[in-house]
């Protein structure tokens, strides 16, 4: 049985009926359910932490549960193995680095099966290759093509044993080559698998205990957030909110996969819920606004009195496509000579040097006077749904943050959130700012 | 094309009509040449390391060979590995351990191939399961079954490409579970896979040149060998020298695999040719003696006073075989009083308190008086096919051994090997007494 995880496909539990009904959030359902777990890399830091995470994974398979579990390499692990392959050659192939880097979930996955064992529960590990999880070959950021759950389920089945499966890789079927998803592909493992065995839910146990408001290291009364629409999980990963990978909660959003945030160091006997990742519709009571998130990877880029003419902007940002370089905000300003312009744009700071090097290398052809660029910027965006049947939203920031006496560079918008470039020095006092601005300070 | 390796089974270059004609000690072949290289866990204990093994592998490749490398793990990283799977449960599940240290093994195969690439020579990374190397269930101490070469052949052929494969490991075939070999594996691995892919020769790359007539840490002018039979090799490696794994002199010889034994650590450029492990045909001159090997795992237990009656040695060793617990040597000494006997028998000193306690547990049913045990001591042999054919060779070492103080507290002999057990602090002592008898300082 593969499950093939295309655009709209229904194979999880949407097909069984389940994503429409009002969902419960209690965690103990009251019925024997199926369900993936996914740990994260601080979560299986040593054994004595493996030990922890098995203590969750006792409870969920001691309720009666089927229980697969998704770990992540040991944390430091991945940076041990990355730093070797590029210490072997800057540039290598990335068929070899998956090879090397894929045996970091390998041990994980191993050592959790030996501790379940250990605490009288059925347990294998399966990697990649074994599920198997099949992946097209873009080797280093593999996307999932298929999973063929079926030697899992009937392990469920048959012998009532707790499934456990190194995340993070797959296999290439026409090469039989391991693969890797690229960084946090863990999290998309575990919503492909639980897709793929038809679980009832897939829990991402991590080393915060929900979705917050926004990052509690700058507002410490942010609230965890019971509730958030796949929608705003999508933009808040996008926008900067580390605890979930972009990827898994377009597959989670497409393949209707409830998916719980959670936290690994909770009692493993008495834990919280966590955040619920679902459906627009489960979510009763909108905020206008539901998060504020920031990203202090990017980089702006000025480029001063550039010709006002057809075809300028392709000269420019052409060339970025070609090099794999995401330009986001784009302004264009016209200057005070009215046949030049000024167009500013900004990429991610990893990109920053080389699109600099490729602007300059095409000054004449684009034909600019000057080129600044600034890496001391942040973007800082509010994502929330209701911003659809709410207006003048944005304004409304843009005038509390002017209030601040923080100068705005840049402005982006969509349909559920906007985001502003400002100057890092401001990120602080700009996301307080908002987060009170939209009445996240208050308790629910 | 599976090459199943069954004992007596001839897929090597044996089958191929090579074997038998005499052998040319000269490294670089005239001709075009298929081989096998294997590297150690000290060879590969880091990129620096790695990229010195991979000049060895250019110049064959350079010189027009086909090419399969195998490798271990980097120095440390099984004990790391194994020591997570001791703290994650005392006794864990073989399959899992296997899943857990197999890794090692897969990072030094990813890496050699980023640093070949590196080097402008097509390669690429092959895991157990990957080629595959087949095994039976035996986790952790699996046997290889079989493996199918087609696939490295086609790639040597197709691509002109070094196959980099991951030694010590396999894959159980019926349940597709990653299985090992145990430790010193890969040099078994290599092996195999000479023969599965019809390899003229296995290179076996150590921190040593080759095999010596003694350890050169105990007797400083010992010889390298140029040529050791299988037979011999199989005995040493049994008795103590490390340089080879048992398993793999076995299947050397069973298979007729040319092996060298070579090191690493010689200027990749110029290396030298190292000791051939060959058929005995293939060597000239046979030295009564070949060489002394010692080994201090060695434990003695005697029984003392044990009833002297049918039985009570089924009584003994029945319950030691039950526990997979090697008995060596045996002595039976009749005591004073004529109705009981003294036993004294040796056994691995790991397996030392485990062998006393199903002793004691057995006491009534054996029925001795006391029982007494040392770890002070060692075990040091003499082997050489010449034995077969000169009578008195172990008489003279008794004799030599006696005029230098040195008390045997056991001995056993084969056709073509004598070991004595002797005090631990006479173990030097006793090395260069043999070593010189049998006239092993001289130069060749």
């Amino acid at each position: 049985m593969y499950t093939r995880l295309l655009p709209g496909g229904h194979s999880g539990p949407a097909a069984r009926g389940i994503a429409k009904v009002p969902i419960d959030i209690e965690v103990a359902d009251p019925v024997m359910a199926r369900l993936v777990m996914k740990f994260g890399g601080t979560s299986v830091a040593n054994v004595d932490r493996i030990r922890n995470v098995a203590r969750h994974v006792k409870r969920e398979a001691d309720a009666g549960h089927d229980v697969a579990v998704v770990v992540s390499a040991m944390s430091g692990k991945t940076n041990e193995l990355v730093g070797w392959c590029r210490e072997a050659a800057p540039l290598h192939d990335a068929r070899e680095y998956d090879a090397v880097v894929a045996s970091g979930e390998q041990v994980t996955a191993g050592l959790l099966a030996i501790v379940l064992q250990e605490m009288g529960i059925q347990a294998r590990s399966w990697m990649g290759w074994q599920v198997p999880i099949l992946t097209d070959g873009a080797h280093g950021v593999a996307r999932i093509t298929g999973i063929d759950g079926s030697g899992i389920i009937r392990h469920f089945e048959e012998r009532k044993e707790v499934a456990v499966v190194a995340g993070f890789q797959g296999m290439h079927e026409p090469t039989r080559r391991i693969s890797t998803l690229g960084r946090g592909g863990s999290d998309t493992s575990a919503v492909a698998l639980t897709a793929a065995i038809g679980a009832d839910r897939c829990d991402i146990y991590t080393d915060v205990d929900g979705v917050y408001t926004t990052d509690p290291r700058i507002v410490p009364h942010a609230r965890r957030l019971d509730r958030v629409s796949f929608e705003e999980m999508l933009e808040l990963a996008s926008l900067g909110a580390k605890v979930l990978q972009v990827r898994s909660v377009e597959l989670a959003m497409t393949q209707k996969v409830r998916t719980f945030v959670r936290s690994s160091f909770d009692d493993p006997l008495d834990p919280k819920p966590g955040t619920l990742i679902c459906d627009e519709e489960d979510i009763l009571e909108n905020n206008v606004i539901t998060g504020i998130a920031y990203s202090k990877d990017e980089a702006q880029i000025t480029l001063r009195r550039v010709a006002d003419k057809p075809g300028v902007a392709a000269a420019i940002f052409v060339p970025m496509a070609e090099a794999n370089i995401n330009v986001d905000m784009i302004i264009q300003v016209v200057s005070d000579d009215t046949t030049t312009t000024d167009i500013t744009f900004t990429v991610g700071s990893a990109d920053f040097e080389r699109a600099k090097a490729i602007l300059e290398s095409s000054r004449d052809k684009i034909g600019f006077a000057t080129l600044e660029g600034a890496t001391d910027v942040v973007k800082v965006s509010a994502i929330g749904i209701g911003m659809r049947s709410h207006a003048g939203v944005a304004a409304r920031a843009f005038q509390a943050l002017a209030e601040k006496g923080i100068n705005i560079r840049a402005i982006t918008t969509s349909e559920i959130k906007f985001s502003v470039l400002i100057d890092s020095a401001y990120t602080e006092l700009a996301v307080r700012t908002l987060h009170s601005l939209y009445g996240l300070d208050k308790p629910q």
